[in-house]
């Protein structure tokens, strides 16, 4: 949140750069502004300076700029910089971060690029290329460490050792059989403990056999979930025959938490795809990505147009009702809200299911009648004492349609997401705004009904 | 969301488990089920199977489920057992989970486990009680590696090994000086790296001086965004006199951000307070968790009823205006959610902040006026051709309101968020109730305003 301070802190510091370019002023810039921390500002800055910049970093500093930008802003970049300066560098980027970069990328520059890299790379990447992107494998990386379960303690130690400057992710060892297979694991805390010990016992003695693994085609929110409950730094990525893939790490799986709760706020906000910038994306897109579910939305919407043109006798007789009418259904879909949320956070939590319907139906229904009675009497209260004021009789029937109204909708509001999960569906769609239309639907006709009838009752 | 079918196949297992207890059972249950999958079953089996399981267990397991548990579920297992047995293994407990328990067990119990608690942990619980629960400092383990600057590499890594067993956070090295300020840190991967050409070197010619830290009363938010710009698997906590408290493991990051999820979507779900279960929390509690918020809008919301009251004139004159009245301000909301979530995301995600507000307002005019057009064009076209059916001059009034409604609520919804962000405060509220609230009663004034002029200016 505290971007435009910073920001301010930066500028004058670039001025200087941009004048007088230095080395100093460059320290500078770098010592207060760490590449991590300059690439969440790096899209603030215009392209020109953008490139200056980046030219006068070091390569090491250009790699870790690049793997940290979004892929909009890698995309910007790469296309504002001369080929070869790209070339120079794309063999040092990650190739789960590569493979990304590639898939966005104008098929002139690919190609280009793709020529200048190293054999090793290009097999990586046509290996990475070959997975779905929403999967487990889609988020690996195929740079693990992996030996022969019948190496010792010491051999194993050696080999992590002479691997320890390519590989990012040396604290878990796998051990694999003739084809890949995973077999064993043992953790770098692990072995440092064993070797002072027993250094020349083989790993097949002493790993852990029961290895938590993901398929190729596990979803990636389960990956970060199992990643989750039994706390590991990286998990192996398996393919049907238990052969290792690559391995997810557990900043890689906090990146697809964010990316998820995103998701879920844009599922809650009623529009669809993929999350552009908003400075940055173009109108019509915009346009599309909204307009669907506004027109959807509007044409159940005018059920509710309907349903008051057919209660217009009523109205006409009593248009007081009419006064209470958006309060009293803002008022259900508040409390299905409510109850909803409830539901679908105990579900995800697997602290509630469908078994428990009956019991969700007993505590709903009691909590219901205790809320939906202490409206009753505010909104009683308030429509007699304050304007525009209503006779007894008149907010008797208001008050009687709350009650009626509130108990419906935290019933329905509780109970759908235990069915919708039943059918194995996702029950945040409870929270979208079509069904907000319906509840309003049903909670209009009911508001409707039983206000006149105890109206006439009690005029009669 | 597999967990019924989990839950049915440990049944059976349960069943044979609790007739006749064997090794050989309960082997098969806990390769089935490892310690981590069984802890989130767990509240789902009844006290007295939970007791006897539990009891069933080694040390080394009993310690593992604990850890695992939610705070309730530890909370009513250990009221469930005799205090002997949690005495045992109460100080295998890492001090930070240890301290939560502590601090919701009822007194007596408290006071019992207390006295057989080691000399160190005592000290430890003690040390962490200090800290607010929100803060940095509330998340960390006081167990860390921490050495002097004047060691070499394979000193260093000689005391890493000591310490291997008893730590399960060793994969960086926190260098300190005489009054534990951190002057350095080293990974145990940068360690074995030059544990093999310069094993003799100092530390201090090695570190990398440059240490991320968060203070002691960093927000617990803010220390999961530093951790995943910097992909760090830990981070040191530091008083202010830059001396190292201990450190927040990437896994307490990700719990964090877990709650963080679930308080956003209370939030949205116009509720207020902590996270409890459904099934097992009090009726009281749900209802007065529920009825602040409720009570609120209700009273919030009635202003529409003064708004309806005041136009009465007009709609007797054009009754048609009512049957439009809930689908155009709905509308207006969906479009004003739309673009709060487009741009609460890009605040959130430095984007976009306060600085850009003239951009805002210009592309999201743009987005309005179209998506304002095209639903215009379709509420005239359902106007007219479907029941109730309006005139031609009746569609062009709620067509040209419902226009101006939309832009109205797609600026109002973008720009609110940059507003709220510039004075420091949470532009989430803009997707929460009482600004739904607030939108539909300047909408239905908005609404009922234009419909009316219109409607008179076509009529005559």
């Amino acid at each position: 949140m505290f971007i435009e301070e910073r920001l301010e802190a930066l500028q004058p510091l670039l001025e200087q750069f941009f004048e007088h370019p230095s080395h100093e002023t460059l320290g500078t810039i770098i010592q207060e502004f760490p590449i991590p921390e300059m690439s969440s500002m790096w899209h603030t800055l215009p392209v020109k300076e953008q490139r200056t910049l980046f030219l006068s970093f070091s390569l090491h500093q250009r790699v870790e700029l690049l793997e940290h930008l979004t892929i909009e802003d890698q995309l910007s970049l790469i296309k504002s910089l001369p080929i070869a300066n790209v070339q120079a560098l794309i063999s040092l980027i990650e190739p789960e971060d590569l493979v990304d970069i590639f898939q966005v990328l104008p098929d002139e520059v690919r190609s280009q690029l793709w020529d200048s890299l190293d054999e090793k790379s290009k097999k990586e990447m046509i290996f990475l290329l070959r997975f779905d992107h929403d999967d487990a494998a889609g988020i690996m990386t195929p740079r693990y460490l992996a030996v022969r379960k019948t190496i010792t303690v010491k051999q194993c130690l050696r080999f992590v050792r002479n691997n320890a400057s390519d590989l990012r992710t040396l604290y878990y060892v796998y051990i694999v059989d003739e084809f890949r297979r995973i077999v064993g694991v043992l953790s770098l805390r692990n072995l440092l403990i064993y070797e002072t010990n027993m250094p020349d016992t083989s790993l097949s003695e002493l790993m852990e056999t029961k290895v938590i693994s993901v398929q190729e085609d596990t979803d990636q929110e389960e990956v970060v979930q199992i990643m989750e409950r039994y706390t590991l730094l990286y998990i192996p990525v398996i393919d049907k025959l238990n052969r290792i893939l690559g391995i997810v790490t557990i900043h890689e799986a906090l990146h697809v938490l964010r990316l998820e709760q995103t998701e879920d706020v844009y599922k809650m906000g009623a529009m669809e795809g993929s999350a552009e910038k908003y400075l940055t994306s173009n109108v019509w897109n915009l346009v599309l990505k909204r307009i669907p579910w506004l027109i959807l939305l509007l044409l159940a919407g005018t059920l509710t147009t309907n349903l008051l043109s057919a209660f217009q006798p009523l109205m006409e007789s009593a248009i007081f009702l009419i006064w209470f009418l958006p309060v009293i259904t803002q008022t259900g879909g508040n409390i299905s809200t409510q109850s909803s949320t409830l539901l679908i956070r105990g579900i995800a939590r697997n602290e509630v299911s469908f078994a428990n319907i009956s019991q969700v139906f007993r505590k709903e229904s009691k909590v219901a009648i205790i809320l939906a009675f202490l409206l009753s009497v505010v909104i009683m209260l308030r429509g007699m004492y304050f304007p525009p004021g209503l006779s007894f009789q008149q907010a008797v029937a208001i008050s009687a349609a709350l009650f009626f109204v509130s108990i419906f909708s935290a019933l329905i509001g509780a109970l759908s997401p235990l069915i919708i999960a039943r059918f194995r569906l996702d029950p945040t769609v409870m929270t979208g705004p079509l069904m907000g239309t319906i509840i309003d639907l049903v909670g209009m006709s009911l508001y409707f009904s039983i206000a006149s009838l105890i109206h006439s009752v009690i005029l009669v």
